[in-house]
């Protein structure tokens, strides 16, 4: 990818000397910055920009490592056929009208994609805006001029984005204000061939790269995704776009995208430590804050000192931290003991600390630096929030001195900062180059401090390729489309799984005598192949109590089933809490594990959650505990708790099956029972694809 | 309340000729804008900026309305008295040091009621900054000077804070960054005397006020306040501070306040129609909406048009419309129609409109006007959203024919603006004279939008004064503390609940009678007074199936209780959903109305939700709409959806039932079953206090 990034020479072709024009402002924008040689192709000009203008590729001089394609969708093939002829390793398609325009483009998109496939060139886009690089001051995009008005302001974050808005107009406007810099942008347009996963592989490496945010509208190589997101050692933070099912059928016409299975999707994220984002300028406010603290924190979750001269917006910040992955410290009694020095005696002494009458008393700079001192010396604080004023009543902090304090003590430090025009830009500046986050918007700095702690370290992954059990098979050998309970079971059973004790009976006698085994009472159910639904179609009876009616109850399923119908009885589970657990094999993301609650609780508590297998232990238990009702697994008004590493075993075991087994396409075990007994898989499909 | 916002004089207890000093700059911001006479009151100077100042208020000429005391507050109680002697209507002490400084403060604020309450004299504060008034140009606060630098920017929002910060340093930084006026800020500290109520039904009759913002800890007349929101005829925006524990803890000792119970109180907020914010900036934004669409609007949820240069942007606007009171609206062919005269050829018209493509073929301009056009003409839009961009791409939009289409049309027009920072100050400007409201950050703009939609008629509320129902008072008369089971069942069914069929039984045989007359399996329970947890001292017995084991639990019930104890006999109702509903008298509210989900549900899907009693049918019918798990009361897999209008009057039943019985401090049903046979209370408790 190095020649995307650091080329010795570009090619533009459909290089143009009429401002306005798209080939005309990438040159311009490439005269700006890149120090590499620049070569405009275009048979109708012999300069451009004071440069020499080249009829042809096949004209144009060493080294050209990049061609930035910039001519009508309808010459694009020919241009990247002549790049192949050329040896140019790479190639950046920036126009549109490919498979978000209609069928034509589509067949166009995939004439590049096998073009890319068979001749090793790799193609950036098309429909994008390629890329920006302040710190080589590389714009490689049409993007508008007034992109140079600051400089390119800089920064730690690098961004990976399916959409040139923000690699265009959001980026100009975060440059004009002054507020954030930003690295690199990749903007990627409709994937041919370069996807997220290059890039994000290119950036993990990248030294000028701290932390990267990423807005995708898709993941194509879902698998690759997750296992590079959850081995990175720098911060990721994700917007997903057509989350909504009306966002989802909008991006499929956007970049020609299928948005996956949203809550899958956030699930592996979450599993893989991707922290997400909602917004464009939050994602960027979030990511600078990592990129400054890129942790994770020791302590989780992260005991906050606020530092606050209006109760209001303490209370306020208070109020946010509940049920986040913050918490109010709880100040130490030397701590106390300092504020004491800068506070009126009537008040004492809590976190947040109300400084102001402090601030009358003795000033701002003394009361900030007293307090922030104090809270930056308690053990029982991992952070500090300051909440500031510019423009009067004497709140001016002194800035270096607090940003010194919180650096030597090793604390996140954030502030919110409210003020008058001038000095809120005069404050930003000086926080900036202290090197710590400001914010406009409460919420944002608490929620930006938030992501800091939300951050944990990567989960354990799984060291050994995960091998089939020992006799499944066997029993998949020569089935097709749904198992049945029964099979499934024993499939399930085969791999370690605690299933309910049962057996197939071929005679009323022969249930009453399996009930006798298996004790009273008993459930008894008619298997009838391809029937899929069999609480519906009656075929599940209960609370079986005597042979009389096992009995009776046997004979009438036989009647209702077809001739291959088969009668199986169970011991009745006690009941307990139902879980559901099982496995699906994903287009993007192969094979994948999925833990909730089962029954009316799954309706009303949410959705199950989601990991990619094959699973270590460390990641089944994440992912018990990313399941809704984490109340109930604990034991609910006098339920067992759930055994959390029994059901890991379990989860682990369903990956495992699910991954080793290609014919497999979904593992359902609905219910898992939670009882006084254990778990115990009560019921259970396996669909083979 | 008027001599507070308008008064012809104005005396300042504690005026100082020292800059700096508070009763310098009051004095510095009153002669800014105030046109009526100043009077500075201080033995110690004869003249304060220009004006005679006087030795004491007996001294100061007619006429004074107003006495604004800034004195330490330990001479407060003495002030006070002197305007009493005075007959100044209306006082403002600005001082802090009273109830949130310690007990010493508190028995002089409670000293400053007493005198309140005694002589007729208003007190706004203490610990407060009093009024600032854009359109009158009253600052009658001692806020730093610098709030004069933009002219005190107006709009049509009035905030009521119980804050001094967002009366001060939050107002300097909104005014000065020149995105946002006011209308009148009144900020109530401690509110010894006047409270939200007050100033809320002033700003509800002033013209100069088209939506409120309220800042508060702690709502002193509960009671009051739901029904001066729920009657309101203007948008009514809450930011409660406190709502954490942490959040109330610091409350109380930032204003003295109780922050009380932030479910019950957030609840009855709901059913008052009133708007909840999170955060100060986002409050205001909000409230600026609303002053422009008041509404409410005749559509929900409110279908919005997408109006973007960016898919990107789209895609996550309909991302955010999910779940919330917005849509995108699904467009008509006529718009779609109109859409193509500018789309290209390959690009289907579909909402959000992306219409960057558009754009380049014939520029911003006339590609925002046609299709702003198209979304106002079109009956499937109610609202337009617009994505704009200033500095570059040829993406400025005809501001104002935009603003004119919306406008004709009767549509609320929102927009979100990027660009560089010039650009940016300028179209704000322009948007601003047009009238609508614009943003920097895309979810800021759709909460907004969002809030002008969920924003509903007021409910109908109860024309009629409930009357006991007859028998109950006899019931309750003599009785003290829990009532048992089956008297609390007595009382409900006098009330018209329907309550499960049961029968106190003295004997053996008598239960095995009751048993067969009601009907088998049985339920039998122990009363034994004082005992209410009679499931975990086990003397509830389910599924009592045949006369010898009534007979036998009969004994056993017996033998385990007191001698006072009693044993009921109930018929078994069939399994079903289990809520809970009931009343509770909370003190600041009074009687209030309870609906939830039972059983393991209640853990798991959420809180019950309130209503201030009497209720109306509808806002019984609105209760039950915010109670959570609404899929399950729909009818979940099968179940029977719950009678809703049913359910609807037992609610008002039960709030009636609190209401007029001042006796009744709780009543529980828990269940109210929802099974085949409708709704039945199978449990219940009343709680006399």
């Amino acid at each position: 990818m190095q020649f995307f990034f650091e080329p010795r020479g570009i090619a533009v072709v459909g290089a143009s000397s009429k401002p306005g024009k798209g080939g005309y402002d990438l040159i311009y924008n490439l005269r700006q910055g890149f120090e590499g040689n620049i070569y405009p192709v275009n048979p109708t000009y012999e300069e451009i920009q004071g440069l020499t203008c080249y009829p042809s590729l096949a004209e144009v001089p060493d080294p050209v490592d990049l061609a930035i394609i910039m001519v009508p969708n309808n010459w694009v093939e020919d241009v990247v056929k002549q790049c192949v002829d050329r040896g140019i390793p790479g190639a950046m398609i920036q126009a549109g009208g490919f498979a978000e325009a209609g069928e034509e483009g589509r067949q166009t998109q995939e004439a590049l994609a096998k073009l890319a496939a068979e001749s090793g060139i790799r193609l950036w886009g098309p429909n994008c805006m390629g890329l920006v690089d302040t710190k080589a001051k590389h714009v490689f995009s049409f993007v508008a001029n007034s992109i140079w008005e600051r400089g390119l302001p800089s920064s730690d974050v690098s961004l990976i984005v399916q959409s040139g808005m923000l690699s265009g107009v959001f980026l100009i406007d975060i440059m004009s204000h002054g507020e954030l810099g930003v690295s690199k942008v990749c903007s990627l347009g409709n994937k041919v061939d370069v996807d997220e996963c290059d890039v994000l592989e290119y950036l993990l490496a990248d030294p000028e790269t701290k932390a990267v945010g990423m807005y995708l509208e898709s993941i194509k190589q879902g698998r690759r995704f997750v296992e590079l997101c959850r081995g990175a050692n720098k911060p990721l933070v994700l917007l997903k776009g057509g989350q909504s099912a009306r966002g989802a059928a909008a991006a499929q016409s956007h970049t020609a995208s299928l948005a996956g299975d949203g809550a899958l999707t956030g699930s592996l994220l979450k599993q893989a430590g991707v922290l997400p984002a909602h917004d464009f300028k939050q994602m960027l406010d979030i990511c600078h804050s990592l990129a400054i603290y890129p942790g994770p924190q020791a302590h989780h979750p992260g005991r906050v000192g606020i530092v606050t001269y209006t109760g209001a917006a303490g209370i306020v910040s208070a109020d946010f931290m509940e049920n986040s992955d913050l918490e109010i410290a709880e100040i130490t009694p030397d701590t106390k003991k300092a504020l004491r020095e800068v506070y009126p005696p009537w008040m004492p002494p809590a976190n947040p600390c109300d400084i102001y009458p402090a601030v009358m008393m003795h000033g701002g700079p003394k009361t900030y630096n007293v307090t922030v001192d104090a809270l930056c010396a308690d053990p029982g604080v991992d952070a500090v929030l300051l909440h500031t004023f510019s423009g009067g009543f004497d709140l001016k902090p002194d800035l270096e001195h607090l940003a010194q304090s919180a650096q030597k003590a090793n604390k996140p430090l954030f502030a919110w900062m409210q003020g008058t025009r001038a000095a809120i830009d005069e404050f930003r500046a000086e926080a900036q180059a202290l090197g710590f986050p400001v914010f406009r918007e409460l919420y944002r700095s608490v929620e930006c401090l938030n992501a800091v702690f939300a951050r944990r370290p990567a989960l354990e992954v799984r060291a050994d390729e995960p091998q089939p059990a020992e006799g499944v098979a066997g029993l998949l050998a020569g089935q097709a489309g749904a198992l049945d309970e029964h099979v499934s079971k024993q499939v399930l059973a085969l791999c370690g799984l605690p299933v309910v004790e049962e057996q197939i009976v071929s005679s009323a006698d022969e249930a009453v005598a399996a009930a006798q085994r298996l004790g009273w009472p008993m459930v008894i159910k008619g298997l009838d192949p391809g029937l899929v639904h069999k609480t519906e179609a009656g075929l599940v009876r209960l609370d079986i109590a005597s042979p009389e009616q096992a009995a009776q109850v046997f004979d009438e399923l036989k009647a209702v089933m077809g001739p291959q119908g088969q009668v199986l009885v169970q011991r009745q589970a006690a009941a307990g809490l139902e879980l559901i657990v099982g496995a699906v094999k994903d287009p993007q993301f192969g094979a994948c594990v999925m833990c909730g609650l089962g029954g009316v609780l799954a309706e009303a508590l949410g959705k199950a959650q989601f990991a990619m297998a094959p699973l270590s232990r460390t990641e089944a238990l994440d992912l018990i505990s990313r399941a809704p009702g984490q109340k109930l697994l604990d034991g609910f008004r006098g339920a067992p708790p759930v055994d959390r590493e029994a059901l890991a075993q379990i989860l682990v075991a369903l990956g495992d099956l699910a991954y080793t087994q290609p014919a497999i396409q979904e593992i359902d075990v609905n219910p898992l029972l939670v009882n006084e007994d254990g778990l115990v898989a009560v019921d259970a499909s396996i669909i083979l694809g």
